[in-house]
């Protein structure tokens, strides 16, 4: 029942997520001037990539969105429709950073539990974690020939291997997998949220000096 | 023998596409003042990135270039041609034009051929065929650090997926494989010459509000 | 015996050459001003990345860095310990380029061996060498949004076919495998060597003429 319960809880964070993640892929394609296609495109690679490149790299098949093709839907929907909302969407700029923040964490746990099932070892769970929680936002970027943010973004990829690390931990100190699901997600949140808040961020690594 | 007749034409438009996508690709990288290999190997993703992103994504394999390494061959081989004719593309621009879209609609019924040869349900065959068609040009431009021409070009992806849905439902209105193919073929390859020479696109999105 | 030395050597070569990726790769992320854990994943997926690629196109699974998960700690590590020791780097510039040239050579040779364990074709067997050692500076490249520098750069991909055939006919011409091993290791990180001393480089094709 309990599990149940953490299970339902984590799939309607995943629905939440993908949507939200098409919807900034969508401003991020507006941005770029890209027609409806692009935009549609752009939100269903940010919103499904990332569990895309987990399960290719894993052998993890089928896809989730081959095995569940109205996730295609949702995402490309939802990226079109932001087109007719895009001028209200600066006013929910707070809210989408929170969705954001949900569907980083909520993608982790699914990671996490994705690899668990093919019983790998601790450090590739933690990092299938952080591939399901990241790698989308990195595919958005280099499609828009960006330098990916997630690599100068407020602890990102951090609260997606700190989210990883305290499931799994919390698992192994006994905690049942529902506990462990809702702490790791409601911690990874707060972090996530407070390093948003507080500009909390890793230090930079800067070298000018040129190898050549 | 009509089935065969189909097929076959299928696979001619399939070769005439990889060698004038590959040269293309070599004007690209031309244009970027790559070297010779890098040439030959801009060549080869572009025109065998497509259908082996599909093939990563659907788990078929083996990709078409390790079933068939000749095709590397003729890619590579395209590419590397293309740079001793280069200064007599320009008269073939035309010519280019047309063998791109043969190219993109040939691709597209491939790519829906193998989704349906997994049993896949429509809108993944869809997919499959848009992936198939669109990819290639998509790794070529991210390779040479722009932003994909797919996102702002005229109806390219969309031409994609009306051939193949246009395929499919031929093929659930009854008619035969050999007639599906050649009328998704025939009027993919119009609408997409139709959009070049009117100019038609998409709508673009244009967002200038920074999130920040 | 004679067998084991060979092998050694190659994982010897192959640890070590990881090891030196992941430091250039954080240079490479240090100019672009990253945080640590950018820094960090950038040279994992410096290091493993060409590896992980032939690994999906050839559904070669589990991948190196999933069956072996200390590489992905070894690569981060070593891209983390470069912040520290960044500022000596520049004396150490000669070190690295003969450690990447070792690493080019390794990698390829590593990649043809995975190759002709699934018994595939000569072409094939090639372009795995290639991929696996060439793709992960790709990856880098395009993280970085930057044209990648294998397409410019001096006999960058050239050497790695180059020391992939070498090693195919000394093997078909009935050199036992240690020496097929060696002679394409020293000979590949030669001709790498002196192409770096002497600034040979491949043609370029420099097309200027729009094509529209």
């Amino acid at each position: 029942m309990a599990a149940y319960d953490a299970d339902t809880l984590l799939h309607v964070a995943y629905l939440v997520a993908i949507v939200a993640e098409a919807m900034t892929a969508a401003l991020a394609a507006g941005r770029r001037q890209m027609d409806w296609v692009g935009v549609c495109l752009l939100g269903c690679v940010t919103a499904l990539g990332g569990g895309s490149v987990r399960d290719v790299l894993l052998d993890h098949h089928p896809l989730s969105w081959v095995a569940n093709p109205h996730y295609l839907l949702i995402t490309g929907g939802a990226a079109l429709g932001t087109i007719a909302i895009a001028r209200y969407m600066h006013h929910l700029r707070k809210l989408f950073l929170v969705l954001d923040a949900v569907g980083l964490v909520a993608f982790t746990v699914i990671g996490c539990n994705i690899a668990l099932g093919l019983d790998l070892p601790f450090v590739v769970v933690i990092a299938s974690g952080m591939i399901t929680g990241c790698v989308g936002g990195v595919l958005r970027d280099m499609l828009c020939a960006d330098v990916p943010l997630l690599f100068r973004a407020e602890l990102y990829a951090m609260v997606s291997i700190f989210t990883g690390i305290l499931y799994m931990v919390a698992q192994d100190l006994g905690l049942n997998h529902d506990l462990a699901v809702i702490l790791a997600l409601s911690c990874g949140l707060s972090l996530r949220l407070l390093a948003i808040h507080y500009g909390w961020s890793m230090p930079k690594f800067i070298y000018t000096r040129d190898i050549h």
